[in-house]
């Protein structure tokens, strides 16, 4: 099958098309005919030589989402039957024809997405349900404060706290992507400059604060954050693309009784994964049925030029997400 | 009705015994006749003008938890009785011969307590599983980090640890500290020096890290308790005696997966300290019962020697608690 293959630590270049062996399907797994894969940060820095593949995945072939066909079924698999539609979250591997996957680390697409929807789905919206809902607690009638809201995950996040009754309240560095997220239901935003944004949420949320915040930020936008969070908030922490440090204000921790969390996705255990596509299937899926959600897909390309897509997300040209077709 | 009052910020010596009005219990609230009452932390930071008292409490004299006899009801109150044993956590006022709290925030003292010692029992066991269960969520057969192990809430959290199946694991600057804690259940003592111990952790948990922190330094333990916390490990902060500012690594705590949660029992809206009483009267109430825990007295002394104590607990003499009587 084809395959982009991380050739050496380094910059986009480093990705090539390649012929690698189609991988078969082990005891418990299935095999997907990928049709469109997604592309995430992670994916970037793993390219770099600073994220390694968990242990069972390809090491050497990124991509973390796809969406595609059941095409084999492993040793003691009955379900999902071959021909299902599905999308899921894998260790690495995506950016390829084929991909395997645990039987149950899937969810079958919802009515009316197509493949290249689809494959724009899985990470960015589970990531943020877990983050926002699961982790953040987030509840009807509460203000979210959502960090890059023109990425992948900030536009699945807004969609999300609107479809669940909660106000989002979001930033950008540029004021075309505050726009765009209107567009999404973003009640407010925050064009960010010099990572200053906490006056302006106390402000929009009556002097109250965020009651969660979902922060793909880090480093400088730390100490912001425990301003802008409201008495009680929850500060869950995705990304670090301004740093992995900060510097924290117990003090303020105690005082405002803050929680903050890290969390990833990626090299979770079987369990957990399986816990995410029941997210995908039971909480999601719904929602995208009856169009209260919708993923935001800022360009297609072909595989081959998963080095341009990796470009364009390190400049952060995009607004939503960039996907690669096999087709 | 005689009360310590603090004079003006200042040392120990700012402490005054004095006359002052009794006060009368208001709609909903029940005068308690104080027979002890306890010193913590916190009333050394009121003394010293830094931790100024709740707006609904007496300002000027410290004291933030009584046992003792009701003895008056407020318009509307039927329950509790005048007679009935009681403990209570107030918003200050305790160093004194009667004090008024909402007749739901309190309890029952348990059976086989004496007064001296129930009120050694509340802020110290709330804190510690309102912060280790409730918000830590340890469960039985985890490993739990509890710092600063010969105070009041250290005390009390080793012998909960012990009750509910879990190993608890303690640290302290002096050995002899860590001694006594051997005797109320701690499987692990660990004598601090420079701030270091997360190897030590590290090597008394098979490598695993602790599931839970209970924090009542701060400062520079920061660092050392994200590298003791095991993956999902849950570090809740109670106190910050050796400072409130942190450098905080945010790469380990998404990589780990890390809670981080800061939590006062003061100033709290009057439904949870509601549910903080509840939690004496359902979840510890049986355990004293049971002999399964007791509270630790350090040294008891006459109201009127609230400067000596404040200057004890100052230079961390003491092992558990200590306390006031009123007789």
């Amino acid at each position: 099958m084809k395959a982009i293959r991380i050739r050496e630590p380094g910059g986009p270049e480093v990705l090539e098309l390649v012929d690698v062996e189609t991988p078969s399907p082990r005891a418990g797994e299935v095999r997907i005919r990928v049709v469109a894969a997604a592309v995430n940060r992670a994916d970037l820095l793993q390219r770099l030589g600073a994220y390694p593949a968990p242990k069972d995945a390809p090491q050497d072939i990124p991509g973390l989402e796809v969406a595609g066909v059941v095409d084999a079924l492993g040793e003691g698999v009955s379900s999902p039957a071959v021909g299902t539609r599905v999308y899921a979250i894998v260790g690495g591997g995506g950016y390829a024809e084929y991909v395997t996957v645990h039987a149950r680390a899937l969810a079958p697409i919802p009515e009316g997405l197509g493949d290249v929807e689809a494959a724009a789905v899985p990470e960015a919206f589970v990531t943020a349900y877990d983050a926002m809902v699961l982790q953040g607690g987030l509840e009807a009638g509460e203000d979210v404060l959502i960090h890059a809201v023109g990425s992948g995950v900030g536009t699945a996040a807004t969609q999300i706290a609107v479809a669940i009754g909660a106000r989002p309240i979001g930033t950008a560095r540029t004021a075309d992507k505050l726009e765009r997220a209107k567009e999404l239901g973003l009640a407010h935003g925050i064009h960010v400059q010099n990572a200053q944004f906490a006056d302006a949420v106390r402000a929009a949320t009556g002097g109250q604060g965020a009651a969660v915040i979902v922060d793909l930020v880090g480093g400088s936008y730390g100490p912001e954050n425990l301003r802008a969070a409201a008495h009680c908030g929850r500060i869950v922490v995705v990304g670090l693309v301004a740093g992995r440090s900060m510097e924290l204000d117990l003090g303020l921790l105690l005082q405002k009784r803050l929680l903050l969390k890290g969390t990833v996705l990626r090299a979770r255990p079987l369990e957990e994964r399986i816990a995410a596509h029941q997210v995908l299937a039971r909480n999601l899926g719904p929602l995208f049925t009856a169009n209260k959600l919708r993923p935001v897909v800022d360009r297609v390309l072909p595989l081959a030029e998963a080095a341009e897509a990796h470009r364009a997300m390190a400049e952060s040209e995009s607004f939503g997400k960039l996907v690669l077709t096999t087709g």
